[in-house]
């Protein structure tokens, strides 16, 4: 490998040019390796963030990173895969309900998962609080469950691309965290490594989202699906809106009771149709567009798949999930149409009822959350309860309901909430 | 103090915003103290560099950078004092003949000067090439020979500005360095530190100087003048020509003897010259600017002056300068004038024959550096000397040798010289 400097490559990218694939391959691999010092590469992640990169200096910096650590393969499964990113969200429980209805059909879903950070749930936290379900398995585990079930979610390995993972910590604490080109490698990296033939992404927009606006968020899904299909992964992209919580539940146990709703066939209509449209997404990349998802749902087979898919890794799927042991009653102060209810701010309260953590060290509180009576646009009248507050600690509900203070409007119309706003292939 | 985290702050810069005092001010606190980590300051400096910052802003960061440390003050000295700085050149002896020349007129001259690294020479390095000569001495002394004497040259103190010693060091290594309000501040926080009540910039202009062109010198030259008077002290600057070098010796003892032909009343016209334009201005902003400067140069009072500032630090100023052991003459192809001679190019060579360093544990050679026989814009003879190269190691002519290369042109006429650029007051 060439030895280059880097104060040379961070005073190239500072002043616009771009870095060869051989400055890249150099860069990461050093900075994996400790030679490039983090005041360094922190220097060259906000040149990157203010200056930009090319299609094609972002495609080498996932390879890069993407070669920092092992790659999983499918091969000898006999069966197409398909994986679905969400960038992350309010009540997002849809990667429970959407796992086993793709398997249901045919094609297998690797789906490594992480934990939640901040006001946004993690699925492995939510999965956690069904009774001996595990997120750590061996890769034996691994590819067995996906050969016999079809379907897993679970931990991701550390040795997926660690180069990711050090740069994402250095991210965290230099502002440089909102840098597209740096965001798309991170995700594109990890999913890339895992291996998956297709893959959807769901780029939330709004409010509760990372993204806050959609020009941000078209921006990001167009480079991370150029990054799939530059990498060989069938990869489109849907960006939905995340301006208010999806389904009428937010929190860890809560959420995995709407998304067995859902998988019973009922659940709120937004949260379906995020299913159904991503299952669909997932099932045509995958080579399988022409099948009847909502069916599988109704008839009872996504539910099937989902139990022995909790089953293998421990769980069992007919143990009564946590509930909080203190509730609060958040009533409508007027009667007329909900006409905003703020997805960061409802994500926040929940957050601090104890579903979410402040540090990664911390735990949650499988039973803590929101259950919402209304969505946005729906109907409320005054007195009756437009929100219950759960968690274990009553001394929480003070600073939740600060979180929500102004969180929402009543007003005597409302406009039709649209779920997914654009696809981009 | 308030307590701000340091994302934050980076975050702001990051995204155009201004940084307001109390924040700036926790900043370099913190980051002196150990508590912003380096990969934060790293970030913030690249941040800077493509956001730039607002006249406060700057002026902020250099009274932090001096509140970082300690601050000189010559109250009771009964004299006015007026210091100089230069950005750096090839063959840039100017401080030598100039201090004593301003201190004969009873302005004060506390010089804190520096090593060379790189293609530019540090004026205690070519003072140390006089036998005895100390360039680190006690504040006592330092004070005391301002009274006795009225020009002391010296290192300056690791008192003096340590958040800019830390600063300083990282941007380095970080490709941070060409930034103008870090740049400005570095200077002008030692600088005021210092405690100097007038002060002249000489901004150098061209291929030997930091700012290679005239828009970013000018620019750089506001900045630093605007910081001086917000801070107090009279402060101008020249902006002054450094595509070629300056005088016809480039190396340690090589200059020293060139300063004290200066001091005789002779050496070249272009050292003359912006001797004496400096001299001027340091007088004028002291409060003395109806001097007659050049008389004091023919008439011996400026040697005299030199001898008394050189012997307080214990040098010897009759003994004979060091000599390299080996020389090397490059004579002149063709006939004409010298109409391009790259002072970047002339510095490179002369730092490789030893003159310079490359890091900062390394010697200097006193003898070696670079004669030359005429300057850009004068006329040569076919086959006559151009220039003659010193060194104790003759296996360093020939990378000297191939840095020369393409150094000049000889034409059939030149365009005249320029010194002095600019002025701004």
């Amino acid at each position: 490998m060439s030895n280059f400097s880097a104060p040379e490559l961070i005073v190239t990218k500072r002043d616009k040019g771009e870095l060869s694939t051989e400055q890249i391959n150099w860069l990461i691999a050093n900075y994996t390796a400790g030679l490039v010092a983090d005041e360094q590469m922190s220097a060259m992640a906000m040149a990157i963030l203010l200056n930009g990169m090319s299609r094609r200096e972002i495609k080498d910096l996932t390879l890069a990173m993407i070669a920092s650590g092992e790659r999983l393969s499918y091969e000898g499964l006999g069966a197409p895969t398909a994986d679905k990113h969400s960038t992350g969200g309010v009540g997002d429980k849809i990667t429970l309900p959407l796992a086993p209805l793709v398997a249901v059909f045919g094609v297998a879903v690797p789906q490594l998962s992480g934990r939640g950070l901040g006001h946004t749930g993690g699925t492995l936290d939510k999965l956690e609080s069904i009774k001996g379900w595990r997120a750590q398995i061996s890769n034996q585990e691994f590819h067995q469950q996906l050969a016999d079930v079809g379907a897993v979610i679970c931990a991701a390995g550390s040795g997926l691309a660690p180069a990711d993972r050090k740069l994402y910590s250095l991210r965290d604490v230099t502002g440089t965290v909102e840098a597209i080109p740096l965001i798309a490698s991170s995700i594109m990296s990890k999913k890339i490594a895992e291996g998956t033939s297709s893959l959807v992404l769901d780029v939330k927009v709004g409010s509760g989202a990372f993204m806050k606006n959609i020009e941000r968020a078209r921006e990001l899904a167009t480079v991370m699906v150029q990054l799939g299909q530059d990498a060989g992964v069938n990869t489109s992209a849907l960006l939905t809106d995340m301006s208010t919580p999806l389904g009428l539940e937010i929190g860890n146990a809560l959420e995995v009771k709407e998304s067995l709703e859902v998988l019973a066939g009922g659940g709120p209509a937004d949260v379906v149709e995020i299913t159904i449209e991503l299952a669909q997404e997932m099932l045509r990349l995958a080579g399988k567009g022409d099948v009847d998802v909502a069916a599988a749902l109704k008839d009872g087979r996504a539910m099937d798949k989902w139990r022995q898919m909790i089953s293998a890794q421990g769980g069992d799927p007919d143990a009564a999930l946590p509930e909080a042991r203190e509730h609060h009653v958040v009533t409508a102060p007027a009667s007329g149409y909900l006409s905003q209810l703020d997805a960061l701010q409802v994500g926040t309260a929940s957050w601090r009822l104890g579903a979410g953590r402040a540090r990664k060290e911390d735990d949650v509180q499988f039973g803590a959350g929101i259950t919402l009576h209304a969505q946005q646009g729906q109907k409320v009248e005054a007195g009756a309860p437009l929100m219950t507050l759960h968690t274990d600690e009553p001394e929480r509900f003070d600073r939740a309901l600060e979180a929500l203070e102004g969180s929402f409007k009543i007003e005597p119309s409302a406009t039709e909430r649209k779920i997914v706003l654009e696809r981009i292939k």
